[in-house]
């Protein structure tokens, strides 16, 4: 495994981040695992005629993008997720390119808790979801 | 569509429910659409020696049954989802059925903003995620 | 679980409905669980030469959602499905938004046997299958 | 492309089939579909305390399998599937290898129709699926 970042390796500032370009089979899987079959992410007439005016994405989906960069870079293999704070700024829209960042902004040495902030944002650079991981290093 | 309820239809204290029996193939599916393959969710042999004894659900596709709920069952269609507090107690394993259930706790009339308790739970009444949702209920 | 209802709430001409946007993902996760690769449905370049002029959906997958109706919503949980008869009367492509509506036409209280008229349609008002379905609701 | 009778080379009697174990994935993935998430389905603490004592495979999903064999090998290409029949007799649960049979049981030359019995069994020997496809074949 080639990530293997310990605590202590571990600064304020540091940031990591993963990208994708979200596909209608995305937002049509990810419906399947959750049961999230609201119309406004699988029925393009429903969302041409609501606000987004077309379907957008599942907002905890484009979040789990967030955990990804958590548990594979940064700090990466063993990491025990503790919680998260999301807050949904804009609509992520079939196609558009996201990219999940995660920055450490604290650490408490005591119980190796690290507290990220954590954000979302597309190609044009929008916020589209931005919020606060809190997470322990197990090693 | 079945579903309508409006904001004046739902009270404080109105709940409800979605379960689930969480797969392998889910797992394997979500890390797949966010890129979480960190090996404590598709890795058995790294699961069995971590310190949950085999491989876990990826505790953000697990709240994403919170989402479930919020979007096609309380409130239903028309909910714009504003923020969400997640925090993860306990891990889910495959073959574990697990129940996302939201609860009204405060309405606040001027902007219909809604916001409900979210707990996911295992058949055991283990809580495994505990959180608050903030949604708008558009009409 | 919300959806509770009971035979003796079920009336003649109750109806209720499921809607999605027919994605090619849906097409080509079906094709891999049924065996189902006929290349009017996965073959691009042969649809076109086809009378359908592009890659369509199986019938039968688009009839699926009747059971979705009819297992989720209405009669909903412990419906026992004891037959379906079935039309195929128009293509659904990719990116079709299609309807399942069931519609109860008759009850038989004996056994509590509901037979319902199914129908799926197209955002252009084709009816693309139809047929009835037969039920048991167990309580 | 192997298959290419034509409706002259069909007589009645004929018969082809195909068989599959059916995979937990599959039921999941035919949820996320059609939409079904009835708790018989994915619900395995549901499913034990039904009156089928696990979870069950979608009728509808097996019945799936019908279609590929009218599509892929009997007649095969350019079959145009008009109608099916169906009667769900039994349950087919998780690992169970389930086979679909189609058998010519009459022509119509005026309109090149052809009606094939269908069935599809397990491999205890039980029917659990049967009915009558009626199909024609362009050329």
């Amino acid at each position: 495994m080639a990530n293997l970042l310990k605590y202590d390796d571990i600064k304020v500032g540091d940031s990591d981040s993963i990208s994708k370009t979200i596909s209608e089979s995305d937002i049509y899987l990810y419906a399947g695992i959750t049961g999230d079959f609201n119309p406004v992410h699988v029925n393009e007439e429903f969302g041409r005629n609501s606000m987004f005016g077309s379907r957008i994405a599942h907002g905890m989906m484009v979040a789990g993008m967030i955990s990804a960069v958590l548990g594979t870079k940064l700090p990466g293999v063993n990491t025990i997720y503790l919680g998260q704070e999301l807050s949904f700024k804009a609509p992520v829209r079939i196609g558009d390119t996201v990219t999940a960042t995660c920055e450490v902004i604290e650490k408490r040495d005591a119980k190796k808790i690290i507290v990220l902030k954590t954000t979302v944002s597309d190609s044009k650079g929008n916020t589209v979801v931005e919020g606060k991981a809190t997470i322990m290093k197990a090693e």
